[in-house]
């Protein structure tokens, strides 16, 4: 039996998403004494009814109450994946800028890092088959409904994909503490992927083996680092910076 | 009668730091059946027992029992804040980083700025004594301890601060969608203060207007936009790259 991975949907800005991605809601339910006066709620009303969804109130909420819910969920059918293979060559012109995630487990990380990544014009996040973070509501949460916006690519072996990717034209370049360059000294002016690792063991020795950067991004005091999904965004923002100054 | 904003801390990594800043704890608990083979878990043992802190196992986590805490907690005095007046002369002469947090109201949010402004070098911490984010147990967890080595200034009138930072020779740099100028091109070599803002309204007007300068982070996508924190970790790094780059 395929295991659903996903069938709920919380969160104002989420559902919003969810809702212009095209994805299959039939019903929305709302909570009693929802405030309904922000742009928000009144933008998700809108759609919802442009889409002819079925507006349900007075819902009882105690399945998400530990959640973030705001007074908003709907059942979807569970996200789709693709394949690094058959997605490239649609943005292969484009200069693209891939993620890879190697075993990052930690839900809140993956939807911050899917959050970073559409806003960065990321084309598309690879991951692997096991040992990754699960795609599940709180996952579209973090991620700001941005899950339905990039497509997320699993493969069952990301040396080989790495490999792929490096005869496809692509630079890989790892984040590890594992080196003395500076993220911002490498060139990111054509295509590039960027591995980021697990949150405590780093990228496997493996990946790390064949990439062809490394870059560092120091920490000032002691032996702390920084978040992987902040990491990530300090990186995909220097490749924006330095593309949009050879404009 | 005083709120206590803090007694407890969870997970291995802010215990580490809670015990090597000093704070005033007791007793450890270890729940029972913890993976006892990670050199982090090995490094919290050994400095507890060089603290004389006394190991209690098997404790009941119950309280815990949403929380991510690696088996681990203590009790500790509520975190000390600071007032900026008095804290900026002790690093003036060091070209100070600081961060002014405008109403972030989100805990995590408020812990991962923290995190990273710690792993940027920044100098301390400003925020309002109301409308901000409170001081918890999750707080220190998601700042990976972080909480315990950068100061937290609590001001009555955010304002009055801002005017006397540009009184001090500070360059206040605001962090807002509401500008046209991208983050990389300001200059970031003197002394300056980053304004971060509520995560839903931005930098209030007031504050926004008595800004030396603003800048943007932009996103190629539609209406989404970056998390605080991880907006706050590109524009630290910005100064980072551009100071560096100076030497």
């Amino acid at each position: 039996m395929k295991r659903k991975e996903v069938d709920i949907v919380y969160g104002i800005r989420p559902l919003i998403e969810a809702i212009q991605s095209k994805k299959n809601i039939k019903k929305l339910f709302l909570q009693k004494g929802l405030n309904k006066k922000s742009n928000a709620y009144k933008k998700l009303i809108t759609i919802s009814e442009k889409k002819n969804i079925k507006i349900i109130q007075k819902y009882n909420f105690s399945k998400l109450k530990n959640k973030n819910h705001q007074g908003v969920f709907a059942r979807i059918s569970p996200i789709k994946t693709y394949s690094i293979k058959d997605l490239l060559p649609k943005f292969y012109k484009k200069n693209p800028i891939l993620i890879i995630l190697d075993r990052i487990t930690d839900v809140r990380n993956f939807g911050s890092i899917i959050r970073t990544a559409n806003c960065a014009g990321v084309n598309a996040i690879i991951v692997p088959k096991k040992s990754t973070a699960i795609i599940n509501s709180d996952t579209i949460k973090t991620s700001s409904g941005a899950l339905f916006k990039i497509p997320i690519c699993k493969e069952k072996n990301i040396s080989n994909t790495i490999k792929f990717l490096i005869q496809s034209g692509l630079k890989i370049v790892s984040a590890t503490e594992k080196s003395n360059i500076y993220w911002y000294e490498i060139d990111f002016s054509g295509p590039i992927a960027l591995i980021l690792g697990n949150e405590e063991k780093g990228i496997s020795p493996v990946n790390l083996k064949v990439s062809c950067e490394k870059v560092r991004i120091p920490s000032k005091k002691g032996f702390s680092s920084l978040n992987v999904s902040v990491a990530c965004g300090i990186i995909l923002y220097e490749v924006f910076r330095q593309r949009n100054k050879l404009i």
